[in-house]
């Protein structure tokens, strides 16, 4: 009985031991951030000396070479690149468009949709049909869509208190709104801004077609100017409101294109990795702060933070640059493959993809609630005085995604910024350096070293 | 025996049913604001259509009269002002500030603190000597100070992760620093402007002298131009580093303002008050956006919702812009002193003005933490779904904070957003509407129409 005590209570010291060490590690990886932090200064680079860096651009290729270039300065143990193709769309000369309502021409805001084909030189004129959704379409048929320009107007539902699921839930307008428009005979569509934010700027973002269907022209409106031919359409008959439009955007033959990796060799398990990464490539619009250059400059901060303060994984720790995830996923699919080939285990992937907005915490994918709750048990209040201790279910990534089958037994974590501005910036000419705040860009780095820390130091395993 | 089971049955039975009650008024709460909010736009008339209010001005006054006017444009059962004389300071001509490297006159971005006096016609001219404490003051002595401008330059300390905390410590040289270095014969001070962000813009803030004092001109410095100035004094023998200011600022005497008091009458207790404030005047360098513009513009949108959804509160519920926070505290003083004479019953006081960022929660001035224990039990839970939900011990504010002796047994509330940009725009000329997020301020205005809603209903009894 003697001897129980004494285990049990050896044993409830070691634990209290190693949560007030793992308390001191994060308090010492955040002094580390917010004293010394680089990121701030490195996305300043990427967005001011190299800018937008659309996939298959000679931008994208630049901020290859320096990203390579940036984690070999900070001499991490080995820096590689992974070789994937990748498509090339380029949008060609400023989009025109212009409400034409009887002698009066008024002109918008609107760009191309990433993907879209471009328009007959002349451009199209035509009468437009406002939508809602893509049931709707089917309730009007082509006896009324042929012909016409589709206008998607459905806004964000402004309810939703992540602003993440109104983008989540408005998002079929521009993925699959041109490729159903078209099989009703529309001649192209217009897909009102995905944002909340009341504002001129167009958002862009891809669109898809069917690989066998017919491919029309496709363009975001800003939101301001969808609000007003809204009203037009409303105030007159709709056949005497028409819009022309006019891109010149195409796709060229794919590119070869890299992933950037820098990796701090795990001590014990040279082959267990634990990735965290974001992706270099942005629209081209602006300079992809948010998205995403505050991902892979945060990416690439984590194992900056761990290195300075001397801590040595167990496991292998590697940042990646994901190249291609705004109109393709082929770096995020290559890496998997990769992963998968050189069978590598990977213990979890961290995405940063949310902007680099203030802490809320991470989101665990596909984790049972079990593991939830012992996520929360064991890590909650190591985080909660850093105000990123929202450790909740959901999350992940679409550049980690693929890791989930063919890295089998991979956590996925999505890092949890505040959701509230992101959509504001969001694919459009906003999407700037000066809409990063220091602070906010650095508490998140902190975060995902310390989880980091976390994971390489205790697994999941929370029985032990 | 069966009688208590069904007792406790029934109780437990009330008692969820109560909770899924508030669960369903905190989401109709915040489907009301983010669906219909108006303080986004009432903010944007504040700013754009007033502007700057310090105390005692022309637009003061504006300010005052087109808040009641709002107030009763809303049909609040009651809305009157409450007299209050203030501080009438005026900053007059815009300020020069000159680094004086021998030959080289180097222009720096420099203001006058507010209540300091302004320096003669011809400006000052002096050496510098660079302090980082009130202390340092003490050990340097009047040999080394007496006819010599001080220069203040301790800065944030980034390691905090809530920027108050950081803000709270740099202060005194702001607040106590010129009356100190008056005492050793300093002909002047400048501050390092209390900010965390680099950037090109003077913060100002109110200095204090003391009443018997010898008062010296002070100004707050970027801090750009404080650490090239620091830069300078360090690779110079310090005696050729000068500085030279002019400052045309003066206390004029007091002028007749308001508090502007709206309500809602309450049906059960009228002479019970829950009461929601910010302030109404502002810094004169910008607009008072978020300091304190979104504090007011909550104010009056928690009573608007609560009226809109047609809920009739059981206390009275009493929206007040004070006059007054920057540089004197009048009107904070004057609704205690009043609130006191008419012997009402303060049950809570809430305050917003930390500015309009995301909410993370409330701080419970003076609560035992037996209290706080029950608040999280009972509430906690209901503001999670709305990332609202870190309910502290602290809190408070300067408006509310004079209740806490003149109605004895009210609780103090102060509201919590994110504090990670606040000093970004803090006093500075960077405090404009344009740095207001509209989601961020409506949630916001949502989580204090829920508190005050919970309060309310339940009060802070939660035994029974």
């Amino acid at each position: 009985m003697k001897i129980k005590i004494t285990l049990l209570l050896s044993f409830i010291f070691l634990a209290t031991l190693a949560k007030a060490q793992d308390s001191l590690m994060l308090r010492k990886i955040y002094d580390e951030e917010l004293v010394n932090g680089q990121c701030y200064g490195n996305l300043h680079y990427l967005c001011k000396n190299i800018g937008q860096r659309i996939s298959g651009s000679a931008n994208a290729q630049k901020a290859v070479e320096w990203g390579k270039k940036l984690m070999e300065s900070y001499g991490f143990d080995h820096v590689f690149l992974q070789e994937v193709m990748v498509p090339h769309w380029v949008r060609g000369a400023k989009e025109e468009g212009i409400i034409i309502d009887g002698k009066n021409r008024i002109p918008v805001a609107i760009a191309a949709l990433g993907m879209s084909v471009g328009t007959p030189k002349e451009g199209i004129t035509a009468s437009v049909i406002e939508v809602h959704s893509l049931k709707e379409l089917d309730t009007l048929g082509e006896s009324v869509i042929k012909g016409k320009i589709v206008f998607f107007n459905r806004p964000f539902d402004e309810r939703f208190i992540e602003t993440l699921r109104a983008y989540g839930t408005a998002g079929d307008q521009r993925n699959a709104g041109p490729a159903a428009a078209a099989k009703y005979g529309a001649v192209a569509v217009i897909v009102r801004s995905l944002t909340g934010s009341l504002d001129d700027y167009p958002h862009t973002g891809a669109t898809s077609y069917k690989p066998d269907g017919i491919k029309i022209p496709a363009a975001a409106i800003s939101t301001i100017a969808a609000d007003q031919l809204s009203n037009l359409l409303r105030q007159r008959k709709q056949p005497l409101i028409k819009f022309y439009f006019k891109q010149s955007c195409q796709t060229l033959p794919d590119v070869l294109s890299y992933n950037v990796v820098g990796e701090l060799k795990g001590s014990e398990n040279p082959n267990k990795f634990i990735t965290v990464g974001g992706h270099l490539d942005s629209w081209d619009l602006a300079e992809g702060a948010h998205d995403d250059g505050t991902g892979v400059m945060q990416s690439v901060e984590a194992l900056r933070i761990l290195k300075a303060m001397g801590y040595r994984p167990k496991n292998t720790v590697r940042a990646v640059f994901f190249m291609n995830e705004e109109n393709g996923d082929k770096g995020g699919i290559k890496y998997a493959e990769l992963a998968a080939q050189n069978k590598e285990t990977h213990i979890a992937a961290i995405e940063s993809d949310l902007g680099g907005f203030t802490p809320r915490g991470f989101g665990f994918d596909g984790a049972s609630p079990e593991m939830i709750k012992n996520i929360n048990l064991t890590w909650k209040k190591l985080f909660e005085p850093y105000g990123s201790d929202k450790l909740v279910r959901g999350g992940g990534g679409s550049d980690i995604g693929p890791l989930k089958d063919k890295t089998p037994g991979v956590v996925l974590i999505g890092y949890l910024p505040d959701s509230q501005r992101y959509f504001d910036v969001h694919h459009s000419p906003n999407d700037v350096f000066e809409n990063v705040n220091k602070r906010e860009l650095e508490l998140g780095a902190a975060s995902i070293a310390s989880l980091i820390y976390l994971i390489d130091q205790h697994g999941f395993n929370f029985n032990n």
